[in-house]
């Protein structure tokens, strides 16, 4: 982008450095998540939602709209959480659609959270779900969070993906449910936890998308809810980065997440889902306007707490 | 079922009996996965599929219909892999919902491979997704394979559809691809690998659901082409009904399996996906017919190798 020489093989830029651009513009780390429940829309779109999945879908997509429009200056990408589309099958999927078609429209980044994960052959068409352009459309994310249980060769194909398309990947490495630690946690035979061996392949799978900020577009999950392990996570990923949920309904404080910031302002992503798209809840306010509040204020305390 | 009391809290009968009811009342531990890929379908269908992706869902609907007519007297259970179906978008997805409900209707059980694993309340999702009934219509499944990077709270909206809807899982333990050893390998520090303490969760997580014919609900994935692991996965998981791709075309052979069916003639599930569906590729004969006679051969292969 900056260089003034032949563009390189990639049309698009690197996922890592649309990112630092969209941090450093617009001065917030903050993604906010699409998880849009059925039950806890607000009344006037709940009320629409009864009368089977097609309506729920509509629902659900003027929702995640409306939650667009309202957060868009305060983030610098939104993330549709895919399970909550799939509960409604596949008019569930073409509200997907229409929500990040949306939402790219309006100039933000999408990351799609679905944590797929299979080998080659299949990861390949998750690639092309999410990842490739589809026909004359684009990509429906610009990134995808990923599980590493499969190893290398299930993560070829996004790599491709962020080879041929600039798109950006964030692999689960310790995740922010207190399940997690029942798998991630398990200690090797060098006296570490698994979550660090994930965290050293990803280091290695990002290596070759390394952009002109210096992060790799080969992010990592790692829940902001273990804030004492953040200083290790960033350790053993420096160029990683590192997508944080569990802010807000989880119960970490923006605070917890510092320690994820030192390797520059656009080196972590902090994730809230419910605590903005369901503000309203704890308001009189109304629903659009209450997620912008929420949304802005987040983004303030995490741009300040960053020490950026 | 085969209780002349009350039926149980579950209207439908526990996943691991519905498996036994059908293997040995076809004599078949056969499982044909749905890979659809555009790019292999018979002539006849690749030419509706270039005009877009409605047409191309179209011709992946035609298609998988079409090999569930022709295996249907083989097999125990079709196992859709919902990346392919996905890798069409929302239209995909509609065919996804129309191949399974045919299949149920032609009384093959649904074993929806997607691979899903996320923290509990997006877990509850994708139970939903895959595992609930929808309004009046059925699940789209009776069974899926999940995850277990995120540990045993990821699975629980999971196993509630196990008590509450009679459903299955089959969860990753150790994968048939080469890179399943990058982290299921991983030496634990009581020298032991990573995957058997994922077997032995897997053991745990299945102890409610254990039905009639003693095996549980809650099964394993085992890759067949690491036979020499079989032995090992069986004692750690004396109840989980293993399925077990590649065999066909990811090289492993029906002998291979043996070991997996200590448990008895259901305590394991071979699952064939491309040597079955694109058999018409290696001869002469129609698509469906080809499939058939494949099925048909490696059915009698697999139970003649089980011992049984």
């Amino acid at each position: 982008m900056s260089s003034a020489t032949e563009p390189s093989h990639t049309a698009v830029a690197q996922f890592s450095d649309r990112v630092a651009e969209a941090v450093e513009r617009k001065r917030t780390q903050l993604v906010v998540g699409l998880d849009p429940r059925v039950d806890l829309l607000p009344m006037e779109l709940r009320g629409e939602a009864v009368s089977g999945r097609p309506a729920a879908a509509a629902a659900v997509e003027r929702f995640c709209k409306g939650i667009v429009d309202a957060v868009s200056p305060y983030v610098a990408a939104v993330k549709p959480q895919v399970a909550f589309f799939e509960a409604l099958g596949s008019d569930g999927w073409q509200a997907l659609e229409s929500v990040t078609r949306y939402a790219s429209e309006a100039g933000l980044l999408v990351i799609a959270d679905a944590k797929r994960g299979d080998i080659g052959s299949t990861a390949r068409a998750y690639a092309a779900a999410f990842l490739e352009p589809r026909g004359s459309e684009p990509p429906l994310a610009d990134a995808l969070t990923v599980n590493p249980y499969l190893g290398t060769d299930s993560m070829d194909p996004f790599l491709s993906a962020c080879r041929n398309h600039g798109s950006g990947l964030f692999c689960l490495v310790r995740t922010s449910n207190a399940g997690g630690r029942d798998i991630q946690e398990a200690t090797l035979s060098d006296g570490t936890p698994l979550w660090r061996h994930v965290a050293g392949l990803v280091d290695e799978w990002g290596a070759d998308f390394v952009g002109e900020h210096g992060m790799s577009s080969v992010g990592a999950v790692v829940g902001a809810t273990v804030p004492r392990l953040m200083g290790d996570a960033r350790k053993a990923m420096p160029q990683a980065i590192i997508l944080l949920p569990g802010v807000g309904a989880q119960g970490a404080s923006p605070a917890d997440v510092a320690r994820a910031f030192t390797s520059g302002p656009a080196s972590a992503l902090v994730n809230s889902s419910r605590s903005v798209i369901y503000a309203y809840r704890e308001t009189e306010a109304d629903w659009r306007e209450a997620a912008a509040a929420e949304a802005a204020r987040l983004a303030d305390e995490i741009w300040a707490a960053s020490g950026w």
